[in-house]
């Protein structure tokens, strides 16, 4: 195409009165009108939505791709040099990724980060090695004429399949709408299993070209997958905490604000990339990391382009996968094996299923809402493979002799699981009724409620000396409120938070007037905005009624505790638990330290008392400050 | 540096626990390290923002980019291959453009754009013609030894370097903040200029490598340059609509509304580039046409979203470019003539001022404003050169022979412009007291007053028979409320437009509560965004007092002209008025054409008593808007 249309138009041997140079702007003008065709088409689902209802936008991007290709296919046109693996992991990949990390319900996940790494490092490596060693048990059996596919490559294939993909899981899941703590499993679960599918395929790739594989090997394969996943966090922290700084000096130049979140997060990603180390990892809680800070040093302007312009570059890349996953699926050549490809379509179902029921049977004990029968399913059944399956498959080594058959094998897993599952993911969940999600019941009233909660939680882990998440959350802000946002944030001593919050409401307020006033605002719009906000108040409730806590402790050291040596105290007081812990025998003993001169009740009884206390404390601090909300937020 | 990095640290003959692949992720991360390294300089400057205010960015970029550039050429170090002339045309420059078009104070711009367009073509051909001759003359002095360099290479050469650069003025005239006619003159000349440039170019890089000319070309060459302004605005026009068109479906999927103005501006400026025409007028036009009615499709998000990007865009690729034009400076081989480069200086400085005072002459009857002697003098030191001439000088033809003579000279006029007349022109125009910006003045009231006049005059000259501005402002707007409105707005019954903006200048107030709030704002920002609204509020004003007026007309037409054919009639009278003009003895008979019964009054007496009927009018009914915008806005 490109020859044909790149003469020039000559008038004679004079002056050219009309020139044509396009080779020249090809690649700039082939992708805008790549992401002009994939904005048409969403524009054409939303108007069209009674499709969408029943068969995800992936499904009939996929569908328009493959039309697109049939017909690029038969004419003979030359595929866009689009999606090569290259593309897709350094352009499209980060964009998807970031979104998800960046708009990451941070609550819901760190509630569930047990459960989300266990099924990510355990089920992945649980689907992978399960399905690569009963394809090579498939390959034994000489009619299926597979018998030269030996076990690394099968390792190294039912690596790139075993990785439940997140374009597709998310695109399917934020349809349907199921229970929060499904939804973040899942959603975690496809998020964090980049980091053991990279190894395992680096491992695999690399042990399919050696003909013995030492056990120095097996012990490097573990180091490896700590140094990625984990170097992948660092990264992405260390870019997250440098990005959330330099926006602190940002306020003379508000223009270029939103691009530094941009840059940072994808500097993350790129140095995750060049190291390869899990990228996908980096970006992610490069996001987490800096999404808090960022958006108190930025102004509104800024915070509002920044989350728009991320969504606006993830929905469009995603669209342009699907659809680009279509065309290839018809430009590529396939080899296509009956057998082979029917029993990794099998083994990929029944392993994974077989994974959820195992993996929920041992993680449930320690949940406090554990996985029922409804969720597993729906756990199973949502394990779609996508786009980086795909794109793994087409990185694989040249010098896979079979090359040609795991390409085609991994199109026809991704088929099957976003068409058949994904299509009947809803009339499945809606008929064996799994519980369905619980956000319309989030209003600020909860929100304090829990809070309220977690609060009590954590001053019950005080008292009682236990180390757990309600502890470490407290360590956490206590640090962050005195040293991070202390470096990370321009105007640390921020005012009230209360009425921070107040004037975020009435921004939202006059905004949704605006909106609803200029036309016909889509509901949804309005929702995935104000549940991100609803995310926002959280947050300032949750810091607000901390403080609260934390001046009134000091407070009430004037009749219980002289001074401000609280912290020490309750610190020292925790030690003294576990130490009685660990001597079974002296725990009724009053060893409690001498250091600490101000404690003056006996051991035995300050615990009742103390709690006692704490919750005549804590609840009445909650009246006051729930009374203080009615007041400056009369429409709560 | 690739390639020493390229390696792959491999353990033994094991797996491989740490790999390194630069050249994979080379590009995407050498680009985001120049835009951080470009935002950290802007920045650095706003922090010791007392450098700017005497010093202008654009020379302080390019000061950095002589040091790197320096730095990289003493270790023999590659230069970056980004300041290619591709590169620039088609990814930076467009960004630029894009932001110029879409925040063109567009009242301003029409009111002077005779002017404009009088400066843009005739003054870039003066510029071009004269210092073409006279380099040509100047060469036939054998003591400088470049006789080699024949006319056609001169006028090649001297096209290059004409055309005032819209980067580097703008950079400079932002911050000198002098009176708005002077401002939009120089603003819309180097934006439109663009097309004399491009036709000037092509022609004579052709008319170059020719032995002799023909007359024919000099009449092709006319030609062209028509096709390639007016081209150039047809593809702006026509994308900007099809643009505004699309964003009336898009209420649905609001992340990706944004997308479409970018995509469209740069389609039609990629496809003004394919056929060689000016893509700078197309991108321009593009988003002139557009940006109203697109603004009126999209939601209160999408519209902060596109302004923020496209600030943010344009602000990181001017910087860019200043960069860039100082390491290349640096890293380019050069060929020294003392000579002709600095006869070059002269002829340029020297055209330039006598184009400005020949042109002025004959403009100044024609202005409502004629410049002074200060505003020509503002007009002509304001003319600085910059990266354009720059990316042409590196597109030329390797055919010539001196074409690192003329990169050198190019360099070196666009150093001087920038740096000499960049700095001093602060002082100066403080010092000869130029008439200083009156934009503090714009309140709603005197937008308001300003509406007044030009609806009286919009009265008079329907009156009068007149075909002028005002006329045409009065068809436009009428097509667009009876047409371009119904096709290209989604909800195109609107509200009343005082309520939409009240509703604005609400959002804005709890907009700027919040920023204030939030941490210690910059003043200019909110300026910048001010005088936005401002021209919003402008835009909303005009429309309404429109329809107030057309609704009276209609009511007059109970007393004075019974039914509604008031516009008919109007129309019917300007033709005759047109017809006694074109037949000057005829002028008092009363040639009232007899098809309209309802004209009653003598023609000879209708001018002045309906004049005066008009300006009752008028003033009443404006007296009664101003009132019921008292009671909606009490803050004016």
């Amino acid at each position: 195409l490109s020859d044909k249309l790149g003469l020039c138009c000559l008038f004679k041997n004079n002056l050219p009165v009309f020139t044509m140079n396009y080779p020249r702007i090809q690649i700039p003008f082939e992708i805008t009108l790549w992401v002009l065709l994939a904005s048409f088409a969403k524009i054409g689902f939303h108007v069209y939505h009674k499709i969408t209802i029943w068969v995800p936008e992936s499904c009939l991007l996929i569908s328009i791709g493959l039309i697109v290709g049939a017909i690029m296919h038969s004419v003979h046109e030359e595929p866009p040099a689009v999606l090569t693996s290259n593309v897709f992991f350094l352009y499209m990949l980060p964009l998807i990724v970031l979104e998800s990390g960046y708009f990451m319900p941070t609550r819901p996940f760190f509630e569930n980060i047990g459960t989300v790494f266990w099924f990510a490092v355990v089920g992945t490596l649980w689907n992978s090695i399960g399905i690569g060693i009963s394809l090579f048990a498939i390959c034994q059996i000489p009619a299926f004429g597979v018998q030269d596919i030996n076990l690394q490559e099968n390792l190294l294939f039912s690596a790139i399949i075993s990785a439940v993909d997140p374009v597709a899981v998310l695109n399917v899941f934020e349809d349907v709408s199921v229970n929060e703590q499904l939804y973040i499993v899942v959603f975690g679960e496809c998020l964090f299993n980049d980091a053991v599918t990279v190894v395992l395929y680096n491992m695999f790739s690399f042990v399919a070209e050696m003909p013995v594989v030492e056990p120095v090997d097996v012990f490097i394969g573990v180091a490896r997958f700590f140094i990625v996943g984990l170097g992948g966090m660092a990264f992405g922290i260390l870019f997250g905490f440098v990005a959330a700084f330099t926006t602190r000096f940002t306020s003379k130049v508000r223009e270029i604000e939103p691009l530094f979140v941009f840059m940072y997060s994808y500097l993350a990603y790129l140095v995750a990339e060049l190291f390869a180390i899990s990228s996908i990892m980096a970006i992610i809680t490069c996001a987490l990391t800096m999404k808090y800070y960022v958006e108190e040093n930025v102004s509104q302007r800024s915070c509002t382009t920044i989350r728009h312009v991320i969504k606006m570059l993830a929905s469009i890349s995603e669209t342009l996968i699907f659809f680009f996953l279509g065309v290839v699926t018809i430009t590529t050549d396939h080899e296509w094996n009956w057998g082979y490809i029917l029993f990794t379509l099998l083994f990929a179902f029944v392993w994974r299923g077989l994974g959820i029921l195992v993996l929920t049977q041992i993680i449930n004990p320690f949940r406090t809402i554990p996985f029922n029968m409804k969720d597993q399913f729906g756990l199973a059944y949502g394990g779609l493979r996508g786009a980086v399956s795909f794109a793994l498959a087409f990185t694989l080594p040249d010098t896979i002799g079979r090359k040609q058959l795991f390409v085609t094998a991994t199109i026809a897993v991704i088929l099957f699981t976003v068409f058949l599952q994904g299509i009947s993911i809803r009339p499945l969940i809606e008929f064996i009724n799994v519980r369905r999600t619980n956000r319309n019941l989030e209003t600020i009233n909860v929100e304090i409620h829990c809070r309220l909660m977690e609060h009590t939680m954590a001053g019950i882990e005080d008292l009682c000396g236990q180390w757990s998440r309600f502890y470490w959350k407290d360590k956490f802000m206590k640090f962050n409120n005195r040293i991070l946002r202390k470096i990370l944030i321009r105007d640390s001593r921020a005012e009230s938070s209360i009425v921070a919050l107040y004037k975020k409401l009435e921004l939202q307020n006059a905004m949704e007037i605006l909106d609803t006033a200029s036309g016909d605002i889509k509901l949804l719009m309005i929702k995935k905005f104000l549940a991100a906000d609803l995310r926002n108040i959280h947050d300032i409730l949750s810091k607000n009624m901390y403080k609260i806590r934390e001046r009134t402790v000091a407070y009430r050291g004037k009749h219980a505790l002289p001074n401000d040596s609280q912290t020490r105290e309750i610190l020292i007081r925790r030690h003294a638990t576990i130490r009685r812990s660990l001597r079974p025998r002296s725990c009724q003993s009053s060893n409690v330290p001498r250091t600490h001169k101000y404690f003056s009740l006996p051991a035995g009884k300050s615990l009742e008392s103390r709690f006692d206390a704490a919750r005549w404390h804590y609840t009445g601090k909650l009246r006051l400050s729930l009374k203080s909300l009615n007041t400056t937020l009369p429409f709560i």
